[in-house]
């Protein structure tokens, strides 16, 4: 049996609690099962010297787990001096799939930051960042355009994001962290609220995967982007304080 | 008048909830006011190179704020490559001031790790710190005194801690971020459940402080660390699930 | 007309000089169009220290671009002190899909380090290190059984990887940089001599993509990696001096 | 007995060797009983980035401690790419107080830097470092108005520092790196001219302290920085070459 | 005997392979032996913040090694965060010698990058890097010339670079890695190609040497530059595509 | 007329201060003209890891400027997080040619560290460091014999530096900073007590320099190394306290 009593189709339960701290514009707690992450999203003036003097604003993420999200404490990555891989390669991803859903040119001489900080790690961390972190930016922008700084929303689209993978030769919706150790292949999608991808990233843990299984996958991530979709609109129906 | 109507020798409300998290061992999101700081202690077996062999483990810990704690984005140590000045000097504060309430004898072999993560901070985030961390601290011992891989609770007091200062010419308890822009002199008390000192630092911000004030912001911060405790004891008095 | 007078399903010149250096078991220039990369494997003693003691080696990559590989110079990641971004990504990336085709189990107590340094850059430099690195690892491992190291060789597959893209509206092949910086999406796709997929990495550059649209990045993959892998086989056929 | 045959109250010989080398304004070697430090302070032209375009100069402060300043060598901070923590919240604290005693009004667009380089040590470096700073200070002032640089001394108190401690349950002045080491308690207490406190750091290294011992640490702190500003005076009345 | 049949005085084959990739202005691909090194050259719009404004133009070189140049793999300098303390000597040495061959004030608001990678290590790499380098900026700066970047060519001389050195007691030219390795002194002498020295570097590696010694040494490096130069001279009348 | 009223052939007035602090076994303080250097040697336990096991011990050496040696204030490496590239190149001249005169072999298991760090800064102050460095150790190894860590002095010879340079066409031993500004070839010789040469570097700063005047340097530079060799017998034959 999965965790939350859920089958191969379901994802974890998911909540969106919005404005869970008061400095940034946007500042999202997801909690997805267990996993936990802090989505903030803060707009500010300046942009990267490659755009200084255009016509274009910009967006940035990072992606980072505290020591005690863990079971084993992760040490900092202030201590070494550099971000680790996986989470630089999570924090590009990030960043790509929002700009997807950005007109940079509704936001000239601004930077939108966006901070995917993981309180508690078990599984899924990569995608409920995502899921948080568009809530946060749209939280963000709606407080931009309350207070002036912008007049039409850069927001084109929602997105959401699961992970599918093959566990023990059963194609799954939303790993959790055991589930994922054990993985042969997974993969994660990001789509639009249109239904189209933004990115699909499979990788073969062990052993490879034909065309079959990929289609399988893409399948099962439909499903669960879906019920991502919906816990989605519930936070964002419910009244921000 | 004060934030949260309070008088000059009250402090912010002040909760603390624990097991917020479920990787760690002791984990408590601490909110005063609109502080609001994620403390976590771990227990893991290794100890650093000076104490190998020793009789003795060792408790260490660690201060950050988030990108998104503050109105204006902090930006992470990890892209500097360094621990920034002020963090440094509150680390210190911190693993000096638990290890104060810690026998290292009884916890051979094993290192403590605190961290103190800064999710939101409106001054007082360096008490704020202690307070929960010393919570934490007690959760993660008493998991491990359950599991069996101590046998007798390091744990020797508690600790509570506050901010008092001077600002505009009146002795304060517990300042907010406001506040403390504007102190003249500002003093951070920590004390053991036995009103002894653990630390006590005082900066003269603008000017200086003489004899007669010192003796003054003393006398106010025993009001504040007497509120603090009763704080922590309620929290403490509360089942962990 | 693309460059090198060729169809939108078709790859530029692809060539591997093995034996290009003197100092590696493996040692591979990879020429693909202007792309130029110099792919080198050594296997040493020794393993990362979460394998000591076990029964498995190790395979690590890195990737890397010279200053003088691109029109404006890149500035080296040893005057900043990190890797970027963008390397740290697809050095993963080549690490990962390398060790899809490696049974660790039998080369116990030793690494393979496979290094991608780029000299010339004109697009498809992750595709051409990964067929290029593959090629080297084959050469590093067959010296490391003659010379009595090990005694079966570790490798289960050959690797053989291609981008494909659209432009313009069009699904090309093999995209050359000036191609690349148009795309609206692009795909990297890494597969077996089963014809099996290894990696999969589809993003949206500019505006998303449908299922179709996936589909047909797919099949055209398949004539790219089939292309691809002629020459890797052309060359592996001649003498190693 | 304690070291140079003093009392409990008694601080060790203390000298000042004001243009101990020629390149800074300010250069003075502090000789505190076998504690060596040189102290150096610069005026040069430039603010940091947050007083650009401002009314205000700034001062900072570095400390460090040189390999050979202890009987078992230190490692140079550059080795390690960061400063260390005990010496950031040093600096930091020497920065703090002498700003305490600078009207940065009175010098506009320009930076003072300060550095305190340990050459021995033998405890008490940081009270050392603060004692020979403001005397380097004076000195650099001195020489910029002389140059017409400035044209008011931005210099408004002198300062004095001492540290006390209990050892052995006795409460001891200055105490030596010996004493430092078996101290149950110790503080740093930093006083202008005035007899008003600029900074009070009261620590409980092993167990706790009452209010009562805290004002005994206070009367013997007032006799030490007596005895240290006697001899900051007598360099001061000394000529300059 | 010496490694490919040479005498005592004879330096080992030497061609320098022009044009070798194509987005440097100058790329030249040095074979010396088994020393293998790809020199670039780059002039590029900018100079460092001390010539800005001025009436000069910049060179300066970089020197790294690939990590496969070396039987043992060398790791990385972007994973340590610096350059090793060789390659920096190395490479302060390139473009010291380089700039003496350049005339910065035919070239201002420029900057002339050199970078120097070795792909095969086996002595003589910094004479190799310093032989190739000034090819690669010949065709680097007619490059410029020809585009009208620059309207009077800044080279105002051809360098040639040697080794020598005493192996055995005996004095050798243009020393091997295993040659090098046993030397008792070695000496790296850069000349211009009116046979006047811009550099002369003598180091006892195992005892002193005498003044008759160091006499020796130079006669010998006499020789070795003028081969040197015949191979220079040779590259550049061949037509570069 | 040059500093100090000398001629072309004579150094500035040269001394050594031994025992200057009492922490490390040898610390001298050297006094070149205006330049001061502060040498310590301090011989500990422990070899680096390529000669555990092994029958030699090591010598390391470290150079660096204080903060406040030079007129404008030179910047620390711990806040860049590296040694800058003129740094390098003089500690690894150090280090070499301390080597030269110790036998590794008498002191198996421990490693003699050599700090010189530039106190003030007026020219020669690699020389200077070389001077100093080589009687700390001297005085460091005649303390290790006298504690009986070691049996026979490692100290093979003594060695003796110089820098003679061209300025204005004349040739001019011990530079200062003023005449090194303007020199159009400088050179370094390092020499042992037996008038051998240890390490020759000669640079052309601004034109070449021809054979003649290459004898010309070596013949000032005997002069020069005489009389420092004076300067440094005259200190050995004084008692040290």
């Amino acid at each position: 049996m999965r965790s939350f009593e859920r089958s191969a189709n379901e994802i974890r339960p998911l909540t969106f609690e919005r404005g869970f701290t008061a400095s940034p514009g946007g500042s999202v707690l997801v909690r997805w099962g267990s996993t936990t992450v802090l989505c903030t999203a803060m707009l500010e003036e300046g942009v990267p010297s490659f755009l200084i003097g255009g016509e274009k604003g910009w967006l940035t993420a990072e992606y980072a787990m505290l020591p005690g999200s863990t079971r084993t404490r992760k040490a900092r990555d202030s201590g070494r001096g550099k971000v680790d891989g996986r989470s630089t390669e999570i924090q590009r991803l990030v960043g790509r799939a929002l700009r997807a859903c950005i007109d940079l040119r509704r936001m000239p001489g601004y930077t939108l930051y966006v901070d995917c900080d993981v309180l508690d790690a078990d599984g899924g961390t990569r995608t409920a960042a995502i899921n948080g972190a568009v809530v946060a930016v749209h939280d963000a922008l709606r407080d931009a355009l309350a207070h002036g700084d912008l007049t039409v929303s850069p927001l084109t689209c929602m997105l959401s994001a699961v992970s599918v993978g093959r566990v023990d030769g059963e194609t799954l919706v939303d790993l959790d962290a055991g589930e994922d150790n054990r993985a042969e292949v997974d993969m994660n999608v990001v789509t639009t609220d249109r239904d189209e991808y933004i990115e699909v990233q499979g990788t073969a843990e062990r052993g490879a995967f034909d065309h079959a299984q990929l289609l399988r996958f893409l399948d099962a991530a439909r499903l669960g982007v879906h019920a991502v979709r919906a816990a989605q609109q519930a936070a964002l129906r419910e009244a921000l304080a």
